[in-house]
């Protein structure tokens, strides 16, 4: 039965379907030899032992326990940098641009666009911070201050110095990450987001479509400024893995309703394919070599991973006010994460309600109650951790960092890792 | 008062805005110089005197009489080449492709995306013949027919030969201009096009949206296997004017509403962006001189503004059979085309009823009678002929033609212009 599947075995269908088939200019094979034998298995450059037992020490023995687990990521947070305070400065030139890059002509748009940037409402800003931080990991000098002013150039305009080139792959992400969400809105209808009203609810489903489609030429437009043809492939491949993701999610059989492989699937193209696809721009554009682009992919991928299987935990645990969402929200809306694929190993009358996607009266509940009933929560933090171990393990698998700011950097993304576990919103 | 402006000063204040700020490469003041005393006022290479007399003899001087420009049109299509003709061969292989390219592995978005390609429902196929006659117009060699075989490359390869990647611009653009009709359906709540019932109703909004957005990304990834920068650029600028002219017609303000200027900046980013970037694209990637492929932007920008206005004046004269949509759809969705404009210089009384986008009872019978009792058909007939001869006037502006093919397929061309002037659907 695919539902009954152990996770381990999960995983490495996961890694011979959702990674292997997206590697830019890899061949699937080359991208599988890497993820099975490659450098997660070579010895770290850099040994971090603390993170190795965090992330692995309980996978593939059963459950983790949250208690620990929380408690040794509370000791981390006391000593490792702060990930979002070492490029604060340079992600709010980079959002400045983003809010003035969609101040069009036009006002209406500009409202409709700007809406997901407001100074304070940009959400975790996970994506820009993580691929700043990539930046400055794999460089070999530290960003001048002359960076952290606006870049005020056209979109179209190609930025001559590489880190503002890298600057705009964190502007582009942005811009498409807020474009697939403006249409998840309107195809959802959903009624909240980051705490605020949803903007098809504000301004009504026509702008909320216009200002996606906005958002998605303004972001072709400045990645054809960057003058690298596989940077480019690379970002427009993420925008047909968001809809592949969101077209899966609508259309599954019932055999992929059940199957966690196919929930991996669809979490790497709407969540972990943005991540993976903008950290390899990051450090292609940086001219790092193939394997270290590769490398970089790896820890977008599993960040992503990791994210995502830590989002549908919340929906079960967050309340509505930490979440800026209401919880339960998977469930109300047919869906079955992580959570309830696992638990339905152990209750297979599940697997109807499943099926179903939770339509009849009560369905909700019970589904709630049986997955706090079972060890699915716990499996699906360890599934997290086991990738957020591999996000990790790719830091230490880079070459040596060139400055201590490269090298504090790294330990911002390692950071990271340990942060997207612990959050509770 | 904006609209009582004469039709010279409007083509004027057209020249210098809707086109000027649209170049690529050039600079506005460039453009508009082209534009004011460019080609147009340069000897025609090749003079074609029917086709002058055709469209500029009444221009200026008040209306074309329907009866006399039609008769002439009717003999100059027994004598024209049919332009479909000489390249429907090859338009069938990127119809082909472009089916093929949509078939995923995910069934409902194949179903969804291909609607609009189904065999003998691809539309008028305008801009993908339009493309493939300005490819060998310019080319110094007849198209070989290895190239009438289906290119079954992926969408990520770079074609080898340069057919294959001029092949691929009139997908895109296919795909971009689909992906804005489907988006349109959702915004303006249409139920049917192209005679067919639109996709929104058939599937629903969500995969509507989706199909869009999955062709939007698909038409990025097919356009960075070109690998040519200036080209990813002006396809990019055609997705966000695409969004720009529809914003622009959802947000107008009362001047706006009754300005002729407006009305032409808005039916450039709606409608002519597309036509003359990608012609534009074609010429690039042909290889051609930064005049040649000025001359082919202003070519498509042309035909694209004359395609516009009249198919604004058969929302008025053509019947619901041979339109395949409803007639006087624009003034029911409250929009003031060129007909209404140019007649609200006759009845002032349309401006107060354009201004309320015939909101009230009555509003929508009393405007089209106050149309037709005006010269607002034959003024915006007129205007359509300017265009289609600017049109025209560039195609004698190329560079003399290399091969006789190449010759006939600039004969196209020019039919081309005449049969969107005389088309009836």
């Amino acid at each position: 039965m695919r539902c009954s599947r152990s996770l381990v075995s999960a995983i490495v269908a996961l890694r011979s379907t959702s990674s292997a088939c997206r590697t830019g200019s890899t061949s699937g094979s080359q991208a599988l030899q890497l993820l099975l034998e490659g450098p997660l298995s070579q010895p770290p450059a850099q040994h971090r032992p603390h993170f190795h037992e965090l992330h692995s020490r309980h996978f593939n023995q059963g459950a983790l326990p949250q208690a620990g687990i929380l408690q040794t990521l509370a000791h981390l947070r006391t000593t490792a940098p702060d990930p979002f305070a070492i490029v604060k400065d340079e992600l709010e030139t980079v959002s400045e641009r983003l809010r003035r890059s969609v101040l069009t002509e036009v006002p209406v748009l500009s409202r409709a666009a700007s809406y997901f940037f407001q100074l304070g409402v940009e959400g975790k800003r996970l994506r820009p911070t993580m691929l700043l931080l990539m930046a400055s990991s794999l460089s070999s000098v530290v960003p001048s201050t002359a960076f952290l002013a606006v870049d005020e150039s056209p979109p179209d305009q190609h930025p001559k110095e590489c880190r503002r080139r890298q600057q705009r792959i964190a502007e582009i992400t942005e811009m498409i990450h807020v474009a697939s969400l403006l249409h998840d809105d309107v195809i959802d209808n959903s009624d909240s987001r980051r705490g605020l009203a949803a903007l098809n609810t504000v301004l009504g489903n026509k702008t909320a479509i216009l200002a996606g489609d906005f958002l998605l030429a303004r972001a072709s437009i400045t990645l054809a400024s960057l003058r690298n043809v596989e940077v480019i492939q690379l970002l427009s491949q993420v925008i047909e893995d968001l809809v592949s993701g969101e077209i899966l999610q609508m259309t599954t059989s019932p055999d992929q309703l059940v199957s966690l492989d196919h929930y991996v699937r669809k979490t790497f193209f709407k969540t972990a394919s943005l991540m993976a696809n903008s950290c390899k721009a990051i450090a292609i554009l940086g001219g790092q070599p193939v394997e270290v682009s590769k490398l970089a992919w790896d820890y977008g991928r599993n960040l992503g991973l990791a994210f995502q299987l830590v989002d549908d935990l919340l929906d079960f645990t967050g309340s509505t006010k930490s979440l800026g969402k209401p919880a339960l929200n998977d469930l109300e809306a047919g869906l079955a994460t992580a959570p309830v694929l696992f638990a339905a190993e152990e209750h297979p009358q599940l697997r109807p309600m499943i099926l179903r996607k939770f339509a009849e009266p009560g369905d909700v509940q019970l589904a709630q109650q049986l997955v706090f009933d079972s060890q699915g929560l716990d499996k699906t933090r360890s599934f997290a951790a086991h990738h957020a171990q591999q996000a990790a393990d790719v830091i230490d698998a880079f070459p040596p960092a060139s400055t201590e700011h490269a090298q504090k950097c790294r330990e911002g993304l390692m950071a990271i890792t340990s942060r997207v576990l612990s959050r509770t919103k």
